[in-house]
This record gives C-alpha cells, sequence and structure tokens, in this order.
C-alpha cells in the first residue's frame, strides 16, 4: 500500500451514518478519497455510489475487504455488527473507524482491540463530538484556566427518536436512547475533563412515549462521578418533540460555559410556505423554526474524517480511539445495570454472560 | 503560468487583512498556496512571511508582482492603494482580488475594470458576506420561497472602532465607518435580493464618539430602495461597546429570518479568570463574554479566497466582482452625497471632482 | 365630586383598547373602579359592561358624560373621534386619557389642550411604554449614567396589521402603520432622551403587502434627530409574520442594552397540540411558540392606569401628557411630509390644512 | 379579630426574606398591612420598621405574638427556628406564613401542622414558584395539553453562595444548598405535575467549592419519579459564578417548553461604567451584565403574600400548605439519605432520630 497521496477509504453501510462519512469525505478531500461502498440489501450500494461518485459498490463487505488498496474501512452498520466488521477489516489488513457504540459487550470490545493490535492496524472510533468546533472551544477555554477547576459537565442530546427502524429492535442495538446518544456524552463528558478514571455510574431509565415500538429506553438520566471530585451530569431522549437538541454545559469554581449545537447556532425562522431543509430530524419547515447552516461542518463530521485520514499516513495520533470506546462501553453496560438495581455501580465493572446491554435494565 | 496544480499567489499587505487571506489559505489548502508576500514597512514583510511559512517577501509589491509564477494577487492595503496596486498586477498579468470597499472614486474604479479587462485578468471583490455560511443559508431559503417576495432586509455591522490607525485620517480612508463596513451591507442587501436595480440611497451620519481622533463619521444609517419596492437598511458602527456585532433580518410577506455572527453563534460564558482568545475586538475575556469558535470560518473568508482560486482555474465563475465593487462605490459616493443634503440621492449618481468621499458629507 | 376613595372611571368604547383599560383596573384596583362603558354600536356596551362587571352602559357617549359622579374618562376609539370626544370630556369636567395618536392634526391637538386647560381638568395621554417595566430598567440604567452619554435609541413594533378594521381606513385612522404604531416609537425616543428638542424627522413609508386592504402604510423606517446629537431609528410594520415584536435598543459612548418585550420574555415552546393563549396576534398555538406570561403587566397598562387615577387625586404628577401628544403630532406630521419629499423635514413643522397626515405622502 | 379590612402582618426577622416579605406587602398593598417586626438581634427590628415604615418593632418575637390585632405572621427566620416560631404563633392564635423549608425534621413537621390544627389557624408555606408568573404560564399550558403527558420537569436554581451567613452552619439550617434551595424545585416540580405520589428520590451531593466555609454539600443532583411515571430533575448550586439562575424545562409527548427567570427575562446590558442594580447576588454591574426588572414581581413574591392575605379572609383557599411543606421535608430527608448510601430511596421514608438532614449523608 502506498505510503503517500490521498487514503482510499471503503464504507460499510450505506444509510445515515455512511451518507455522513461520505459528505465529509467530499467536503474536506485533501486527505482521503472514497473509492468503495459496501451494503447487503440489494441495490442500496450501487445507490449510494452513483450518488457519491464512488467508483467501486459491494453487496458482500467480505468482498470489499478484498480489494487490496483500500487502506481505512469505515464501519457504518448497525451495533451488533461492528465486532465482526471490525474484526474482518483488522484481518485483511485495513485500517478500521467504527461507529458509535463501540459494540455490544466488553467481550467485542477486547477482541476487536486485540484483533487490530495484532493486525497491526489502527482501531479508530467515530466520536465526533471531540471534533465538534462549538465544544472545542470550550474545551480550549477550560485548558486556558477560564472555569479554574470544573466540577460538573452536562451534555444532552434529545430529539423524537432514531434515524434507523434496527435501534428499535434491542438485538441489533443493544439497547435505547442511552446506548444510541448516550455513548456521546459519556465519552464526550470524560474527554472534556481530561479522561479522568471513572469511580461511579447511575442511570435511570423510563420509556415514556415509544413502548409500542421498543423494549429500549426512550429517556435516560446517567450521572458519572470522576477520581478528583467533578461529576457529569448526560441526558439523553427519543421522546422530545420539537427537533433537535445537542448542548453542553460546563461549571468551574472560576466560570462557566454553555454551547447549543442547534439553537445556539440557528437562524430563528419564521415561514408560511416552507423550504428546503431546516436541520436532521426537524418536524416541519413551516411556521417558526431553527434551520442550521453547514450542518456537518458543525458537529465536526469532516474534521474527524480528515483526522483519521492523517493518522492513516501517521501525520496525527489518534484521538479517539478504541481504547475510548471500551472504556464507553463499560460505562453503558454499568448505566443499565445501575437503571436495574437503583444503585451507582462503582468501576470498573465487568458483568458476565451479557449479549444486550439492555438486559441488565430489563431482563430478557 | 500553469492551468493546473494549486494557483500561487501574493498578497500585499501585511496587517489585519493580509493575516486574514494568509490564514483563509491555510485553512483550505486544496486550491491555492501564497508563495509571496509584500509591505513596504521594514521587516513586516519578513515577519509575515516567517509567521505563515511563506517563501518570498518583499518590501516594493511592484518587485513581488515582477515573480513570473505569481497568478493571483490579493490586495490588503489602505483604501487609497486599491486602484493603483490593482492596476499595477493586471499590467504585470495577475489576477486581482481587491477589497473592501474597492477604491476612493468612480474614476478609479472604472480604471481598474478596465485595466483587468484589458489584461485579460479577473478583478475579484473580497466581499466575504457572499460566503458566510449562515448568511448563505438565510439566502437559500429565500430562494426556495420561505419569504416569499422580500420587502426588507437589514444588516449592521458595530463595534468600538477601525482595526488599523490609517482609518481615522480620511485622506488614507476616504471616509468613516460607512466606508469601512457600509460597503459590506451594501453588497449584501444588494446581493441577498438578486442585484435589483438601486434607485435611492439615503443617509445619516454623526461622529458621537471618536471626534478626537477623526474626521470620519463613527456612525451611519442608511436605507436603499430598489426597482421591485425592497428596502435595505443598513446600520455601522465604531461607536458601539461590548465587541463585535454583525447580523441580518430579512422581512417576506411570507415570513422572515435573522442571524447574527457573534452573540448568535457564540458560547455564552462567564470568567472569573480569563481565557486566551473570545472574538475580534473584544474588550476582555473575563466576566461574561461571547466567545465564537472557527471565526474566520464562520465569516467565510476560507470559502472565499478558494472560491477564487477556483475561479483563477476556470472551475467557477467569480461571484463578487469588481462590478460588484463599483456599484458599492457608487452607493457609498451617494450616501455621503445624502447625508450631506439630507434628501435621498437617486442612482444612477457619478459626482465629478470628488477626492474622498467623505467630502460629499464635510465639504474639506 | 369627591377627592379621596378611588376614581369613578368611564371607558369610551368597547373594542380592543376598552378591554386592555377595563382588565388594568381590573389587575390594579385599588385607586380606581370602571363604573360606565359607551359605545355606539348596539350591544356592545351592555355586552362589554357584563363581561368586566361595569354597572352602567351606553350607546351615546354624550349620555355617559353627563353622569355627574364619573371623574375620569379614557377614549378608546378611532382616532378621527379623539378631539370631538375628549373637547365634549373636558366640557363635561371630566378628566381625559386619551389613547395615541392624539388626533389627526395640529389644530385638533391645540383644541384638545385647550378644552381640557380651560375645564380644568387633566389631558392625559395613554403612552404605556413610559410604564413598561423592562423599558424603564433601561431608562433608569441610562440615568444611573450606565451607557454614559447616549447617542442612539431604537424601538420598534412589528406584526402583521391592526386589530381593528378601521385602521385600514385612512379617514378614521389618519395614516397607516407609522400613525399607528409610530407614535409609540416617537413617544419612546424622546422620553427616554428626555425630551430633548427634536430637530428633523426623516421617514421612509411603503405599502409592501396590504395594498387590497388600505391606502395607507404598511411599513416605515424614522429617523430623528435631537438636539444635542443623538438620534432615533423608529421602525414599525404590519407586514412581519411570525407574531408580535416590540423591542429597544439603547446605545451610549459608554455601554448599550436591549429589550424585546415578546421574544426575549416569553417561554420558548414547541406543542403538538396547541393551547389556550400565547400572545396578542399569535398566528397559531401549534408548532413552536412564544408564549408571553401576564401580558398587560409586561406592557404597562395597569401601572400606567393607576398613575392616571393617582395624578386625578394629586397623588402623582402626569407623567405622560397632551402635551406630549402633541409633540408626536407634529413629528407624525413631519415623517408623512418627509416620506414624500425624499428629504428631512425640520421641526417646528405646522403645515396649512391638512385633514389626515397620510396626506403629506400621498396627497388625496 | 376583624373579619374585614387588610389583614394585619407581623414579621419575624429582619434580613433577607423578611425584606422581600415587606417590600411584597408593599407592592400589592391592597389585602394586608405590616404592623409589626420582631428581631432578636439590637436595633435590627428598629430600623426595619423605620425603612418600611413599620409602626410596631420588637426584639422578643413572642411579644409581638401577644399584640391582639395582628392575624398573620411570617416567619423569616433560620430554618432552626421554624418550628418553635410557628408553634407558638399557633399558640397565640396567628396565622402563620413560614418560609421554606418548612423544618428541620418530620417530627417539628408533624408538631407544626398539630399546633395550627389545634388552633384553628393556616400553616401557609412560603413557595413562591407556585406563583412565579412565568412558570405558572408553563402550568397552565400544561393543564390545557400543550404537552400531552408530561414525563419530565426540570427545575435548578444556582449561585455562588447563600444570602446570609446562617447557611453555611448546618446546625441552623440542617444542610447545604439541597436543604436551602432544593426545596424549591421538590415542591415545583410536585406542583406542577399535579401532586402525584413520590415514588422515590435519588440524590448526588458535593462539596466543591465552599469547603473552607461549611459541612454542607454546595452543589446537588436529584431525580424524583412519581407515580404514573413521570420524572423530576433537581439540580441546585451555589457554587455557580455568573450571577443567579432559575430556570425551568418541561417536556411531554406532545411538546415541551423552557422558562429562565434571570437571562430569560433580563435585558442584555454592556456598561463600560456600572449603574444601580442588575439582579440579586450579580457579581457587578460592569461589562456584560443581566438586569432584571421588578424582581420581586417575577418571582411571584407580592403575589404570592397578596393570596396568603387573602386566604385568612376566606376570600381564596391556601395553595401552598403545611402539608406540602412537610412533604418537601421527607423529600429532603430521603435525598440526604440517598446520598449518603448511593441508591435510591423510596417513599414513606420516616428516619427516626435525625437532627439535622445532612446527618443522613455526612453522619456527625
Amino acid at each position: 500500500m502506498p505510503s503517500t497521496g490521498r487514503v482510499k477509504v471503503g464504507i460499510i453501510g450505506s444509510r445515515f451514518e455512511a451518507e455522513i462519512h461520505a459528505e465529509s469525505f467530499r467536503i474536506l478531500p485533501d486527505e482521503a478519497e472514497v473509492v468503495a461502498v459496501a451494503s447487503p440489501t440489494p441495490g442500496n450500494a450501487e445507490r449510494f455510489a452513483r450518488r457519491f461518485g464512488i467508483p467501486r459498490f459491494f453487496t458482500d463487505y467480505r468482498q470489499m475487504l478484498a480489494e487490496p488498496d483500500i487502506e481505512m474501512v469505515t464501519v457504518a452498520a448497525p451495533n451488533y455488527l461492528h465486532a465482526e466488521m471490525t474484526i474482518a477489516a483488522a484481518a485483511a489488513g485495513k485500517h478500521v473507524v467504527c461507529e458509535k457504540p463501540l459494540c455490544m459487550t466488553l467481550e467485542e470490545a477486547d477482541q476487536m482491540l486485540d484483533a487490530c493490535r495484532r493486525a497491526g492496524v489502527l482501531l479508530m472510533y467515530a466520536e465526533e463530538l471531540y471534533f465538534t468546533p462549538k465544544y472545542v472551544k470550550a474545551r480550549q477555554m477550560a485548558d486556558e484556566g477560564a472555569f479554574g477547576r470544573v466540577y460538573l459537565v452536562k451534555q444532552s442530546e434529545k430529539h423524537f427518536g432514531p434515524h434507523a427502524e434496527w435501534f428499535w429492535d434491542v438485538d441489533r442495538s443493544g439497547g435505547g436512547v442511552f446506548m444510541d446518544m448516550g455513548c456521546h456524552g459519556i465519552a464526550f463528558c470524560w474527554w472534556f475533563l481530561g479522561r479522568p478514571r471513572i469511580e461511579s455510574v447511575y442511570c435511570q431509565m423510563a420509556t415514556h412515549v415509544h413502548a409500542d415500538k421498543t423494549r429500549g429506553e426512550d429517556d435516560s438520566i446517567c450521572i458519572l462521578q470522576f477520581k478528583g471530585g467533578a461529576t457529569a451530569l448526560i441526558e439523553d431522549s427519543w421522546a422530545r418533540r420539537g427537533g433537535m437538541e445537542d448542548r453542553i454545559e460546563v461549571y468551574g469554581e472560576g466560570g462557566l460555559t454553555h454551547a447549543d449545537l442547534h439553537m445556539g447556532n440557528a437562524l430563528p425562522t419564521y415561514s408560511e410556505h416552507g423550504y428546503g431543509y431546516a436541520v436532521e430530524k426537524a418536524p416541519t419547515t413551516k411556521g417558526w423554526t431553527w434551520p442550521v447552516f453547514e450542518e456537518l461542518w458543525n458537529y465536526g463530521f469532516p474534521q474527524e474524517m480528515r483526522h483519521f485520514a492523517r493518522c492513516v499516513r501517521g501525520k496525527e495520533t489518534p484521538q479517539a480511539t478504541g481504547e475510548d470506546g471500551r472504556m464507553v462501553q463499560e460505562v453503558l453496560l454499568a448505566g443499565y445495570q445501575s437503571a436495574g438495581t437503583g444503585r451507582k455501580v462503582e468501576l470498573p465493572f465487568r458483568p458476565a454472560g451479557v449479549k444486550r446491554p439492555i438486559d441488565l435494565w430489563k431482563p430478557p
């Protein structure tokens, strides 16, 4: 494989997350190019390839992995497939970018880490909040001492339900909104504070609105305690009307900041007639709406994918790794355990024989 | 000169605007590279070149123009030098990106256009608001019919004074805040509406705060009337405390939107201790502040410079041209005339023998 | 008439403004009580009286004026009736609270002032913005020196059309939105600055949206210049979608403030189902809305009416007088003159033989 | 005692809360008048009486209770005195308005309720959030069905420390910020949802910033679960810089609303020079600040006190009762227990022999 030029990328998946990957590489094209896509649903990969101008497409991702020029694979498939695909990609000698959450169990996480280590490829974890420009600015101010010692970090992500049907099925997702979006908040707060040891996890969950569709929770509140005394408060919901919300609050003995990726960046807009596009998951473009601009950029996706490509070339060191994903996985499991017992769970926590994290809250 | 590869750029200037140019090419490096910088103040060009990793530097911009490989020159010098520099660059066969406002007089504007036309080079006008992501989204919604027929567009830019001393000197600037920032609002509103004919200009000006430093106005209110009935209201100030403001409002029979580049994107922040950087012209980083993130990106500078480079390669058609700059110049002159007479001034307006636009308001 | 106890009030009118008066006296009942209402439309006064528990009602306001115990009359009728009613009330020995604008012409204004002076009754001018709590706080900060010398005051009021049909008929209203709401901005800015002499008035008007209903303007921009150098910028519209807007901005050499009575106080709300009431002139209660709380209180109506009652008892001195209304009337006339000529109009301005202010813009 | 006319009120206390009581009765004077004040610190009661024009003052509150014309007493003393004072007032035949939290223990709460019941006087609980206009509007919308079934209510109150020294001393306060302000959030969320049974309480506490001054917690996060499935999330802090924060969020299957009493109502203001008063606990009036207007009104204090006076006259039924205070007390105790054990505590919860709630978290 070449060690210069743009990194050649293959995408596994053809839906929401795969589109974000392809679009991100298109926005910042200088370090990588997508050369192939794989998706099992007949026609999907081909349509995807045409739409994004990708030369090769496959229905079997293993065939794509056999292409010798591909250097990096992004895994944008349902959660229960992450481990299998990552291990196969590693075996084929490809660097891997795996979507969040990393997998279903700690056993899987360890196998993924091990497979990549042995194959000498990078396992990178697609936590875009590490690259979200507004949140990066908050972290920067914290590092410059703006808030003194930070004692509380909050993150929440809320909307009215996932972007794909498979999330409702806990066999494929492993859990509900805490699994889907809690992983962002866990990673974010931990990263923001400089990755101190997580001492305990408390979590409450409920299925308020979507019990007709899923056994998974559609609302969760999670509290982390860190070595050194800081706390994280993480809220996630699939039951929140009115569009997307993704925001943070940071409190230190010397100050505070908050950031809102949606209402806080948007153009407050009223339209009788409607218009093209407001924002992901917006219910309408009529009446008062909150259209965002440069949506992917403001989440940090193009910057994240460019970073991963540069890591493959050795120009940068991975900032979001499989180890991060594993830590998040442990907290997710502890969160479900806490929701099931009504108690704080202390880390390290390694439950045995758990197939799906949600089983720790609601035994199957 | 090559017709492929990255466009080779020379910058004239080494201060605020020149820094923005250099930084912008660094943020989006795929279409252009800065290979030279020229600045008359001894040491400035060299320091600038070192800081941005630019290989060549000159104290005489005419020497830089003699470099055969330079294809595009950006003019980031005081207003009274724009015409001379642009004409010289055109004579040297370089494409020109000229900062706003285009020049001092309509005579100069015509000479600049003529020189570039005859030399077969592009004269591009550095109006970044055409590329400001948030404002572009507003324009897009308008074009999609969100607001129906738009009847009022407002733009304002306000802070506590210009970024360089030469602005206070009307011999070098041609006028005060209306000259410095009114040009943005004029161009923006005209562009937003699809460049309809401007029928009349009304303007009021005053020097409220900085009369000790300048004969120029530090506050202006300008009203434009367009063919078809729409109105623009443009406010600019060098007398506004508390940091930067750059915002728009759009009103149509079917809706409205508004956008604020500073408070409207910022992270509301409180700090006892202070931190590195909040935003251009922020008075402090202690207490409550409004730090922005990715400042240049959110203005659209990197996107603008990338566009200009692509125009040089023929990949795009200039969206901000010398003709735009000339139209803005006519409105600036009409504005000063209106402020001097207390009347609406109808366009076309071509005053004879005016050296500095401000003379139409305050005869020398 | 008694000089103690609650002031006995009669209301002329039974629509929007009359309701505000009755409701205001109900919210703060300690200084006045409404004892009668008069409205010419059959049934209206009776219905109104029943709704607000008012003991007496009349179809002829002159009959109401004959009631000896009534001490104060509020005039909540169309603009063209203000002078006639005020003069009749004064002749009957009643104190008068006249709604805004004061009347149609300066001749009327002078007759009203004269009639009240001769009858020894107070002529009070119902400009509630002098009592709006949020704006009063802004004024207070200004008086305490927060902003140093104030050089610019802005006020705007915008929505999608008047609350009664008679406003569309310039014979009864005298003009459009500038007459209807511009009077607020003129009074407010003048009052905010401490009533300095107004030197000039500039105005632009247009009928952007409602030309099918009215000859009057539905959008206006007005600029006042004050002795001492301050400027006012006043914007009013009946063409603004999305609900009510009433806001101010204040700029001084030492600082600034802004206040928004609607979005700036509201509870940002999303509802799939809708609810009872959001705010005056809100288009819907579904989707995103901006419900306000204690609407009348936040405008200052109850406080204003209580103040007027206390003036009748000699406990306070009128803060909003017929003289204020006359000054506003002069500016309104100058504004229409300016819109008609495209020039600043200098004050004093006393046009002869004008029936309706709008005739100075659009000759009949 | 008379059964008509203004209710005669005696205030116990002369500090922050007592001032709020006196000022509230002054703002809405039609239903009550303060005729006496008692405070043990020599000179305090007299100064207070002079300042508010109160005719009688006492150093011993028992002497004040002996005044036969006093009908209602407000208790604005440190928490550990609430029970004793309430019981004494009841014995003297006075109606009681007791500040929050009701007392220290459930035993005290029961004695207070019992004493008032036996004396035939009202025990009213001064939870002003039931009367906060903006929050009342939110409740109203909820009751009108705006949000459908509400599943999550959040309330938070945060600033940089209590308004009096005695709060730092857990012998007098019983605990830290959860005791001081958590009681607001507990009462509010319970009331907002229509007082459903509280099933469980979870709480985390920490002393992040003020460990040098107090054993009490300066930051708390509390989660309540209600019969029917709704959840409350309550955050309180004495460690938050930048001024006051008091806000709510309400989420239902059909919508949401949020309200902020400070930034959400304020006039965003920048001042180089400073001014008189911004808001309770504001660190400065220079730089960017968030001055509020009609502060007490916007909390609902005058409305609350007027309501209590009307209850004494039988015109209204108490909306905030001793029973409410007792329920809050039970949740406070359960919260400290939870913080001490790391587990959800189920209600009813009646710990035996607890002197100070905080002892359940940090054994003495």
